[in-house]
């Protein structure tokens, strides 16, 4: 009875928790420029609503009166979700919460204009005072000996502490070091595509990629963004795309990677229940989705096979001749300002770099007043090179300005966790490469949903991996698939 | 301090009604297919967090302690909708409440469908479900001697009775099938367009409309919908229009249409405050801007000189050689099955079949059974033709789907207040002929900022009309408007 009832209320959380995440896609994507003031109340209000139902003291109430051990695991789940948005709720003054939803609303707005007018004095004044708020939440959080950054990390990595995010992301960066060392001393340089990329050539083939990796039309939608990202749950899932006339890859890489997304919402069952267990793990799961996708299957020679004859189907002349030189004109090594238009050997250096610079921001050790330096300086010494311009250094990214803090390392995580389920997925299925040089992707994604997908929200996020794995997660999957891949197109 | 309470807690409300707008838009538009039975859930447990706020007891004992006659115009009007929304909501069940708006989330789906399958059959559950919820609600709000139809139109149309709104009809009908008879008896056919007028054509042309009649770009957007409307406050108002390739007047004058309701919300003075004092006055008010701009402007002669170069440029031949046929093209009177398509001499009588089929489902006395029947007997009897498939029929309308019993009266309300207002707009502004013909809007727009849109919701929508046009409105100003414009295109 008190688990009834406590899962109806539950329920209705995450369809208005759903409805919060349909506004934040419609701004990015739909939302008239005026429409940010109103929508900065729509989202504070909302945010109000969310925030008294997850501290509604009967919540507690109905959890004290239910005797968890008789419930199965999605049971299990429901409650542990509860008592955790509970816990988390009812040491945030609803007040704060509120102001922090509206803030995030007009500040986005703000954070794109002054990206657009490479202006870092334009949005500083506002990231201050996200910074300010974000502290104090954290602040009303802390618990024990846990960190303000730890805190904040939770919310996307529940249990992941800063000490183990650093040592798992500093096993990787020493591999990432040595392999870049030897990329950049071989002095190779990979073919690179030419030719004329249209817009509605590169949205033609982009709309053609979804299907291939398990992603269900009827449920979703595409459009364009500025920063492309995956939204919604079960039977509404939308994926985003962004169109860069020099380079295609941009759009094509970002929609796999926003369809790894998609594909893990739509595949969760029962995600149209709206119950807690019935949703993804963790962030650095979600992230292994997209990745995969991505990476370890769409940046592949066997799938160069397959995505080569369709760019020059869309495309005519694309300046490569062979799949084996489009696998190599993929898979090109360079330093990038940009982080998500970066290669697998650059991208995580990208993640370390802010994974530092926000804690650092969080934790009081660095003022805003100072980030672009830190910021230019780090990213120089990490890189190599000089940042030119505010949009391609500290403002390239929209995730402070919405007050995501903590979550650029689960972009890591999902990398290593995307290496780890691969390099198992290999091992399970015969004839894997052969598979996706095909594009028959059948049985990877039955994989995926058996191993990662079915689980939903069951399990601890390190748990499903290890149990998917064997093993607990570490840097070498994909430090071995890393430098076996490279290792081959580069000769080192 | 309780005033200010109660503002704070009435523009929240504001803020999370102009959400459930937004995911009404969005279900419309952008949402899909799959997405249905999440959006359900998503509107069922917005509609509880509403009718919660709604009817919260501190409404109550705020409002009790106000000095309410201390307060300015918009205070006042505060505090009486606030009483508005309480009154109602604490009559209806929360159940009831949430019941409705999930059933309205998915029973228009469902419609859609059955009008695709050309299946009244497949809706009548639906439609059977939706009457009773409807007349549950009403008969929970009933008060004295008003009926159940009374109760549901005070919803779109506060302080309006049937029996007042049955006698402005009838007053309008005798005029209108008299003049609709010697039409018919002059035997005289109008021109008729012909050309190649594509999709892309008539949304380029579409795109142009806007503007000229006040609309702000910037605070908006136009998308496509199955049935047009127009959605959103303030600095965020959307307008939908629809393409039919046969016939281009659908398309441009459902997007003016839309415009003029898209225009009194974006003009309406401190929108963006969310205070229902700066909302619009009714939906009868709403409906004469819309049709002002339709009909009285947009297919006046004056007009035709700036409309018909634009079908020009943007589809080359059309059939017709001059603005004067034009015109009469624009005008052509003829029996039309589908109620958006008709004409200005057969719109009303669309509007009172269904005002009178509805009052009769509601309160009892016709069955969704019998509902198919009824309609094609009424339709055959005003209209002179037998209706040839439910989509022509009485599945034209999304309305009853969604659970808008009582609204349809008020676009016949909003014809006699559009004939009022621009009668007396004529007799204001001089030279407003040659204005149109020029589009030039900016003194007619002034006047309906002054005589209109800045009274936002501060007078009973009766009385606003009767200040603007200093008598009470009668369908006298509209048939002299009717009566002097297809006399002279039809010489009758």
């Amino acid at each position: 009875m008190s688990y009834d009832l406590l899962l109806e209320h539950l329920k209705k959380t995450t369809a208005l928790g759903q409805v919060s995440g349909i506004l934040g896609w419609d701004q990015e994507t739909k939302m008239p420029t005026k429409g940010g003031v109103q929508r900065a109340e729509h989202m504070g209000a909302l945010e109000g609503v969310l925030h008294g139902r997850r501290s509604d003291p009967r919540v507690a109430e109905w959890i004290d009166a239910i005797d968890v051990d008789a419930l199965d695991a999605a049971g299990k789940a429901n409650v542990r979700e509860a008592l955790r948005a509970y816990s988390t709720a009812v040491k945030v003054p609803a007040d704060l919460a509120e102001a922090l939803a509206k803030h995030a609303a007009r500040s986005q707005g703000i954070w794109a204009k002054a990206r657009a007018a490479q202006s870092v004095s334009d949005f500083a004044p506002t990231l201050k005072e996200m910074i300010n708020l974000k502290r104090q939440e954290a602040a009303a959080r802390q618990e024990g000996n846990t960190s303000l950054y730890d805190t904040l990390m939770d919310d996307y990595e529940p249990g992941m502490k800063t000490s183990e995010m650093s040592d798992l992301l500093g096993e990787l960066r020493t591999g990432l070091v040595d392999l870049r060392g030897r990329i950049s001393e071989s002095g190779k340089v990979m073919p690179k595509l030419s030719g004329n990329f249209s817009k509605e050539n590169q949205m033609a083939l982009a709309h053609e990629l979804p299907a291939i990796f398990g992603y269900d039309w009827e449920a979703g939608r595409m459009d364009l963004a500025v920063h492309p990202f995956c939204s919604g749950n079960g039977g509404d899932v939308r994926l985003t795309t962004r169109v860069d006339l020099e380079n295609p890859f941009d759009c094509i890489y970002s929609t796999i990677h926003e369809t790894g997304h998609g594909m893990y919402e739509q595949s969760i069952p029962n995600a149209d229940s709206l119950a807690p267990a019935y949703s993804y793990a963790s962030m650095g799961v979600h992230e292994s989705q997209s990745r995969m996708m991505e990476n370890q299957i769409g940046r592949s020679r066997a799938f160069a096979e397959h995505l080569f004859p369709m760019f020059q189907k869309h495309f005519g002349d694309i300046g490569v001749e062979t799949p084996d030189d489009f696998h190599k004109a993929v898979n090109r090594v360079r330093s990038s300002y940009i982080r998500t238009e970066s290669d697998e050997v650059h991208y995580n250096l990208h993640i370390m770099m802010r994974f530092d610079i926000e804690r650092a921001l969080i934790e009081g050790e660095l003022e805003v007043d100072d980030l672009e330096a830190a910021w230019n300086e780090r990213f120089e010494a990490d890189f190599g090179v000089a940042v030119d311009t505010p949009a391609n250094g500290v403002l390239q990214d929209v995730h402070w300005s919405v007050g995501l803090f903590g979550y650029f390392p689960t972009y890591s995580l999902g990398n290593l966790y995307a290496g780890e389920l691969f390099a198992k997925m290999q091992s399970d299925i015969r004839g894997l490469d052969g598979m996706i040089a095909r594009a028959e992707l059948d049985a990877p994604l039955e994989w995926l949903h058996r191993n990662v997908h079915d689980h939903g929200r069951m399990k601890a996020p390190g748990q499903l991996i290890e149990d998917a794995v064997g093993h607990k997660a570490s840097a070498a999957a994909l430090l071995g698939y890393l430098n076996a891949k490279f290792g081959e197109i580069y000769d080192v």
